[in-house]
């Protein structure tokens, strides 16, 4: 306290300077994650792999939890920009659900994170530990399956898919999104088109030509 | 060197006493990496867990390597009493498939291992990391991938699923079921519900009644 108060303009840069150090760090970090997981997850590995002070990114972070669902927000701006994102010039419904599925399986087979899915990574971790990490998760994967599932409705309402279930199918595309991702990661390589095929399933249900 | 060569006997019981200890703690440990993943196991962890001396249960394993593979047969061992033998007894194709569908749900659901499902765990801990681990794993997804293709076979042999595709059909009910896993340990209590209608829907395809 024996020092005055910055002037508010280095108090903004400092800021500034925070925030992108975070945003840079949470970045790496989720590429750590995907490989060891949210829990292998270490401020010392971080400041190690940054060549920075294991101090430095305490400070900026405060406690490995709140590293955590830093690096959680910064999975799913990239998730979001990845497919969620360019999948929206799509028409809503069947051709969305097809162009969500193209861009989830780009995703997973890109080096946006150098471990394959965080998410699918990070459930497994997460799924036996309560606590806000774990309420992120499950808040993405809510949002996520909510989305399929209102896709889903929109095929149903134009017809697309006269006798689907949108919950039941988006838990199933789901569930094939999440195996792909694992498949490709164990090296199968004929993932991609078993999962076009499962929504190919899914969209034309096989009763709709025998009816019309 | 300077001992004597202990009786064969006395050697005999030393080797039981060692293969004893390290099923008991292959299976405490399969708790562990069901709850932290398999790279979350550490010998001191388990002996502090078990109340035994770190370099007791390292001579036991030799490596952490050797740990998670003995860890992983473990598993495997388990996994084969609760979801396959007892579903042998059910008539191959559909209803061992319907059998296996509700051994499976049983055994994410009862706390065989504390974490749910140590190989969903297994899998997402170890895609990304080439070695024995992964390639024993990635063994056991195998082996588990061609023993319901094969019972899909069976049913589409017998009539009971005339126009499915065994391995696609396999991929998906793996799909669901892994994904029951992370529901169920999420808190999703109609789970099962979908995992047999999913079921319900590969056996039946729909044309089948307009066909016949």
């Amino acid at each position: 306290m024996s020092e005055p108060d910055p002037p508010q303009e280095a108090t903004d840069q400092r800021l500034l300077r925070g925030a992108r150090a975070r945003a840079a760090i949470s970045r790496h970090a989720v590429d750590v994650a995907s490989l060891e997981g949210l829990t292998g997850l270490s401020i010392g590995r971080l400041a190690a792999d940054l060549g920075l002070s294991k101090s430095g990114i305490a400070t900026l972070f405060g406690s490995k939890e709140n590293l955590q669902l830093a690096v959680a927000a910064t999975a799913r701006e990239v998730f979001l920009d990845a497919v969620v994102s360019p999948a929206s010039n799509a028409p809503s419904g069947g051709a969305r659900l097809r162009a969500l599925t193209e861009y989830w399986l780009a995703y997973v087979r890109a080096p946006l994170f150098a471990g394959g899915c965080f998410w699918a990574a990070g459930l497994a971790d997460f799924d036996s530990r309560p606590g806000p990490v774990r309420d992120e998760l499950i808040r993405h994967r809510r949002h996520w399956l909510a989305l399929l599932t209102g896709e889903f409705e929109q095929a149903l309402a134009a017809g697309e898919a006269p006798d689907l279930d949108p919950e039941l199918a988006a838990f199933q595309l789901d569930a094939v999104l999440v195996a792909a991702n694992t498949a490709l990661r164990l090296g199968d390589e004929d993932t991609p088109e078993k999962v076009r095929r499962v929504l190919d399933g899914l969209l034309t249900p096989r009763r709709q030509a025998d009816e019309r």
